[in-house]
């Protein structure tokens, strides 16, 4: 079975499993029978962090004596055969976190968010101490970016059993008893706040490529940082002094959560400190992504893309292996169609497998920087499945909006695993569904796409049309945060045999979905997109707009009627464009360049929400889709510089407020001229 | 005659006049015989700089004692029946020169540049001084704010005979006598330092529009500027003090320049300051476009435009009407085509007649932000004609590379005024050529586009290949810098007809040689771009950098062989994509959509050279055209980089140097990458 041997070995980025199976890939993709017309190594000199194998990092409890009280253990507990005691097993480790061996007296902060620190500061001097946060509310580097504003000088992470676990604690409830995470379990991962390569931002990272220095990296730890287990949590936060932590940053350690006074109550650790060990080192290293291809037959210069990465934290069976074993799936079967003469697609469909995404989506990033021009003008759409089955109740999608269509008329031709008379399409929308101005109705909901995996570049450097699938929980039954094994070294073939997909038949259902998805990508005639329901997502952005802005923005002489407008004008365009699609369906038009400007419209939709010039940070450059801080559900660039204004009173705010809200006018009229008669001024 | 009407008035951006112009226009492109299929105006809120009518701007020598010894004239001389009488005839100003009133001991700076500058500063102390120079050499604004720099608090830019004239001053060798300016000419400008709207980068200057403060603007004079005549320029630098100043920076005014003690020399002002006065003010006012349109019968959606600005400083007759007179011509001639249906083009044709710039390019500028998107996806090429005769030996045309080849099958095909055997390709070839290695032999010279006309934000902003056409001089028989009457009140009709181009023929020639380019490029199945020839420019720009950097990159570790290799694999790819070409040619291919792929391979060439993260300033993102300071002739960004890094030898300077070079690889690569098949990894 695939997944099982794609998830045998550890395959870290650039290790030797991740080279064994770009060789297996590679060997796939070019096989006589089964393979596709092209496939190749890309390769990129890439800044990678990675723990020191001779060196393990570690916390330890340091009287003040200077005798050890405590450390935390160096790996995973073995739990079965002997995944956890393979060689390649990497130590858990905050990639990109600096070395150091900081010690002071512990605190707890909660999910370390900015008001958490706040909060805690008002009591609690936190000059010189070490906090314990715990997984979850905010990116993992910008636990240890607020920390560090406020004197904390080490940080530990952990995962709290109530988030994870449902509250399970003990070894009796966890696996190989259950899916939930044993008690040495650690979460390992990426601590950065952007993606793509951190020496080379915006360039592809070959040989020649210009490199900051490492000193001028920003969005990573500023202080060593270490995650751990929440078997190790206990025994530091529940010997914490001072007062008791408020109610909601309570966990399932089984003690009262105290905010340490700073430092431990008189017990066994009387007076001790912590010692934050971190050996973490930096290196330029290759790392390969795989390539794909099958030639478009009409159009072969347009490319339907579908990708997920393939190195893991640890053995990796869920992530990303569950996904890329999809990914082969559907490769074998398009690949044979294609060897035997059968079939070729309308567009060129690529396939990527990318390398080093656990560092922060490297080997997508790379790609995209490289080849912008030609994956800018000829992108149809990014499918991305990274982890396919997170559990077995319902499918989940995240994408655009343009891409709700197709992905509601292949999920109603794929049936759940559970029954053949209950499609993916009824079964989602029981799980998750909103209601729809447009459609007038309920719908399945289109999650929106953040920036968790390799679609990131592609939709929002590129501005292509993205979706990602996945299988996932009933959030009735459980309220972990994911699989609680993610990132550690449980998560094992063994693992989701037994606990995430028994059969695999939830692997089955998402690679259905997914190719079914891919194909009429592919192959419609003309692009499977609903222009309209753009118009949804930005009606409901005026409106919140509206509900909650309008009065202080009145105030500051500044109109969202010119906003109002052109989501109208949107809405018209649109609606007169989809009438001409309609018409060319049931015409069944002929004309080849009058169905290649209708496509083309369709593929240009999503670039004109793309602003370079404009948004804040790097490559989140999509109006509508980039990192809102704000509780207001608007247009990103719009309610962050709102949230600042409101909050901080000055002009300069205000007239950030006003320079986005003409970001947001600028590309909704972008969005509506896309749509319109080409030929008209 | 329609170039005699176009400039009977005053038409300064935003003016009666140019109002009148708009609506003459707009009746024009609307009319049922001979207008296009669209026409309409588009409108702006732009900030323009204007001097106060009531109270004009003068340079004044005053007396220790305060009394005004000497006036500059406040407006041209009226010379040719009442044309410098006119109540419209805007008095001499520099756009954007800030109001004051400095006065200070008069220095003579030649040219203004830093250069200058720098030397002045060893001999005089320029603190509190106003400094004289004279056009040429640097951009309007660079010189003002050069002198600020050095603590010049008052400019004055005058012209100097040598530069315009070939030395003759005297009025009986000036216009109205010959083509000659006569003293009391003044060369009106905008001094700005960018293009576009200052207030409102990257967004169309709307009602809605997010606006920067004035005091934010940047590149414009620090200093009350203005310009002056060489009648009033004589009287000031003839009597100046100190020692003489170089050779190369005497003139013809017919004394030795000093360089000012600061200050005159003992005689009729010993002892006297000169004051600039500068009563300039700037406002936020309605400029209008004129747009209009042909529609493409095959490919609506792919354009090819042609523009022209149609407000002047005063007459205009030459700048623009001469360019306006030609597009009107074109129009005539095409939209009676279409109106009796005898033609129609197979893409779309759009023509503008730009606002507002003389002010900055603004009035294109705001277009092409407004509609970004749609012009990016769809716009094959840009043809411009400003002033499309500033005399009449022969053509010369400013382009990029692909355009080569199409206004080369044009110019063969039109006609010299002179002789009915003599093309103007074979006219041209003769005043203006250089030795192509490509080609192997002498060509033409197409000329660099800088960012002098409407043309630069098409290019530098968009990515879109351009091209420039006028009649000009026989440089062996004139050094005038520009024709004398540039920005002048004498740019009037009856100079045109008499001195510039008596008959009309050269206009004739323009207007043929510009309207078979537009024809072709709208008409060819295959789009007429040569897409090898930018080869040509790519190994020139290697040889130059070859030859003057790699001694001292390769001592800082930084290689030129990965963009040698970048540049030989666009070689390859250029070649194979040619013989695609020709197959398709010789093939007579008729599928649509294979001549499409070829098409928008050969639009999106251009477009590959932009890179709107990397170069430093706000629209120069054409990584080959950008301004260059440096005197290496190769990829600007790399050639600054590189001058700066050898002046200063600093570690971060030499960074820079490595960015720049990585820039033009990836630009290169991905120009390569889009002439490469479309179906390949």
């Amino acid at each position: 079975m695939i997944q099982r041997e794609l998830s045998k070995k550890p395959h870290m980025a650039t290790s030797e499993g991740d080279e064994e199976l770009v060789k297996m890939i590679l060997d796939r993709w070019t096989n006589k029978d089964f393979g596709l017309d092209e496939a190749k190594e890309m390769r990129y000199d890439v800044y990678l962090s990675f723990p020191d194998k001779g060196n393990p990092n570690r916390v330890n409890v340091v009287s003040p004596a200077g005798n050890t009280l405590f450390q935390t253990v160096i790996t995973e507990e073995n739990l079965h055969d002997s995944d956890q005691l393979h060689a390649d097993v990497v130590t858990p480790f905050a990639a990109y976190s600096p070395r150091g061996n900081p010690q002071g007296r512990l605190v707890y902060a909660f999910q370390g968010k900015l008001s958490d620190f706040e909060a805690l500061n008002r009591t609690v001097d936190l000059r010189g101490t070490i906090a314990i946060v715990r997984y979850g509310g905010v990116g993992r580097s910008t636990k240890a970016i607020n920390a560090a504003q406020f004197g904390v000088i080490g940080l530990i992470v952990y995962t709290d059993p109530m988030d994870i676990n449902d509250g399970i604690k003990d070894i009796s409830g966890t696996y190989p008893n259950s899916w939930y995470m044993p008690p040495t379990g650690v979460e390992r991962g990426s601590y950065t706040q952007d993606f793509g390569d951190l020496l080379t931002f915006s360039f592809p990272a070959k040989d020649y490529t210009y490199r900051i220095k490492e000193s001028e990296i920003k969005g990573i730890p500023p202080i060593p940082s270490q995650p751990i287990g929440f078997g190790d949590a206990e025994r530091l936060i529940c010997q914490l002094g001072g007062v008791a932590a408020p109610n909601d940053w309570q966990g399932s350690l089984g003690c009262t959560y105290n905010l340490g006074g700073p430092g431990f109550r008189d017990g066994i650790y009387t007076n001790s400190n912590v010692q934050v060990n971190v050996y973490n080192y930096a290196t330029v290293i290759s790392s390969a992504n795989v390539m794909g291809m099958i030639r478009g037959s009409v159009e072969p210069d347009r490319y339907v893309m579908y990708g997920n990465h393939r190195d893991s934290w640890v053995h990796g069976a869920i992530d990303p292996s569950s996904g890329t074993s999809v990914m082969l799936e559907i490769t074998r079967i398009l690949g044979t169609k294609v060897k035997t003469g059968r079939w070729r697609p309308r567009r060129t469909i690529i396939f990527g497998s990318w390398g080093a995404e656990e560092h922060g989506l490297i080997g997508s990033t790379e790609f995209a920087e490289e080849f912008y021009s030609k994956l800018r003008e000829r992108t149809i759409a990014y499918i991305n499945v990274d982890i396919s089955v997170f559990a077995n109740a319902t499918l989940r999608v995240q994408g655009t909006p343009p891409a709700q269509d197709v992905v509601f008329q292949a999920t109603k031709e794929v049936q759940t695993p559970v029954s053949a008379s209950l499609s993916v399409y009824d079964n989602w929308i029981r799980h998750f569904n909103r209601s729809s101005t447009l459609h007038n109705k309920i719908v399945p909901l289109l999650a929106t796409l953040g920036a968790g995996s390799d679609y990131a570049p592609f939709l929002h450097y590129l501005g292509i049309t993205c979706m990602d699938f996945a299988y996932t929980y009933d959030t009735s039954k459980t309220s972990a945060r994911i699989y609680p094994a993610y990132h550690t070294a449980y998560d094992t073939f063994d693992y989701t045999a037994r606990y995430i997909d028994p059969g695999f038949t939830s692997h089955q259902a998402v690679g259905r979905t997914a190719g079914n998805t891919l194909l009429r990508l592919a192959d419609s005639i003309i692009v499977p997109f609903g222009p309209v329901d753009y118009w949804d997502t930005l009606q409901s952005f005026y409106n919140a707009a509206d509900a909650n802005m309008r009065a202080q923005l009145t105030a500051r002489g500044l109109s969202l009627d010119p906003l109002r407008d052109a989501i109208a004008r949107y809405k018209t365009a649109a609606e007169a464009f989809s009438k001409i699609i309609q018409d060319a369906k049931d015409n069944k038009e002929k004309d080849p360049l009058r169905i290649r400007m209708i496509n083309d419209q369709l593929m240009l939709l999503e670039r004109a929400f793309i602003n370079h010039h404009a948004m804040e940070q790097a490559y989140f450059s999509h109006v509508m889709w980039a990192p809102r801080t704000s509780t207001v559900v608007t247009f990103p660039g719009l309610a962050n510089a709102y949230s600042t204004a409101v909050s901080l009173q000055r002009t300069e705010d205000w007239e950030k407020v006003h320079k986005y809200l003409t970001v947001a006018i600028q590309a909704v009229e972008n969005a509506a001229t896309t749509l319109e008669t080409a030929a008209a001024l």
